[in-house]
């Protein structure tokens, strides 16, 4: 059985960065959601999909650790990967890195349950995930 | 008959700013999105009401002159009012200014249709806004 | 000794919300940022030095609890205060709530360092912070 | 010579969107930034050139026209393009399409100063984009 992953780039743009001269710690949480878009929908949850159906992952808790600061311009690499399928939730963890110089740039690990929206009503795990990630140990810590 | 006009403030924040040193061209539309979300409410278009029955305010044109920049900290205001209510269409402009030096920062015209979401279908202006609105010139230009 | 405490307030507009018709986690973090920003001021730091001198608090860890939905015109409710000032780093916690209905909506720690930009210096916590704080013991867990 | 333009892919994500169903209107612009960083850096002048130096193209006016709405999950192409260089300024233009159903989403005029910051001094153009691109008549309209 293969733990699902993700591999994303992004080139930090000008809205990105703030008058510290920095990327802006909201800018990193944009990269990891489009990371984590990509990741569920090769676990088979497509955007597309939920759209129409109204079923979509939502966010339990995230924990984000800020290593060291990115800068305009930078290309950095999004690495995501699940962690664990639970019985109601499900674990993912995010590593930002800046290729050019091998800097550990952000940490992240996000809880998440699978809701029908708008109601908010928490749904079970679709049972392939069960199936098929259901062993699964986190890999992170 | 009276012009609905609407007074707003802002602060400048670091997430509103960029590595220029200055207020990113994004974050002047989103202080005019709050502004205009009141504008519209004194109109008798709430945000909750929207929510309810999905009939919307959608934009079909924004223009956007920069004059000068902000920085972070400044305090902003933002004046918005409607310029016109047409057949099918309703106008309004804004302009946002930093007090402290009378400094003009902003100016910005819209045009919006009202829309049922999500098919997307244009409604008239409400009766209302054609009856009491309807007579007034555009102020700008 | 007092706790430096916080209270700002936030209406829902549409560029807060997402398709799934609730507030996007994204938003939450900038509601943070702008009662932390206001904390802070009262703590002795304001925006306008921070630009001046070019030292800022930096985020080194951030951890939120998604408790409930927000929705479209929701009125909501920012406490922010100050956990706890130690050596080199100081604690901040935070709690969006809506007042209408009693609903905790968000939970959230961060840990910042304060840090000249944009070197990147870490420096002390200023020496007034650990007088007046040191001896905070933090409130929340 | 040759016109310079620049294509860029978005993949319309959760945060791009409102709970009206559609893409959030400031999500468009950020799409539009993106797409002009690379074009702007295809005509000589990249993102880290620019931090190193602080001279920067500013926006002097946007025109944005919504032509059709856009949802989660579409696949949008973003083509932008020099309209003209005039002595203190230089004009930009993009079209953003859905190609699955070929739909016309965005159409965007923007006009730009190249300046020093954060003094906001205005330069003139680059000598060598007079010379290439000085001769360009504008495409659009």
């Amino acid at each position: 059985m293969e733990r699902p992953t993700q591999l994303t780039t992004e080139q930090v743009m000008f809205f990105d960065t703030d008058c510290g001269g920095v990327v802006h710690n909201i800018a990193y949480l944009r990269f990891i959601e489009s990371n984590r878009t990509y990741l569920v929908e090769t676990m088979g949850m497509g955007l597309r999909q939920m759209a129409a159906d109204h079923i979509f992952p939502v966010l339990v808790r995230t924990e984000i650790d800020y290593k060291r600061p990115a800068g305009l311009g930078d290309k950095l690499q999004v690495e995501g990967w699940l962690e664990s399928v639970e019985r109601a939730r499900f674990l993912v963890a995010f590593r930002i890195t800046r290729p050019v110089d091998c800097q550990l740039i952000i940490e992240c690990r996000q809880v998440l349950a699978v809701v029908q929206m708008p109601v908010g009503r928490p749904m079970r795990m679709p049972a392939d995930w069960v199936e098929k990630y259901g062993s699964l140990a986190p890999q992170t810590r």
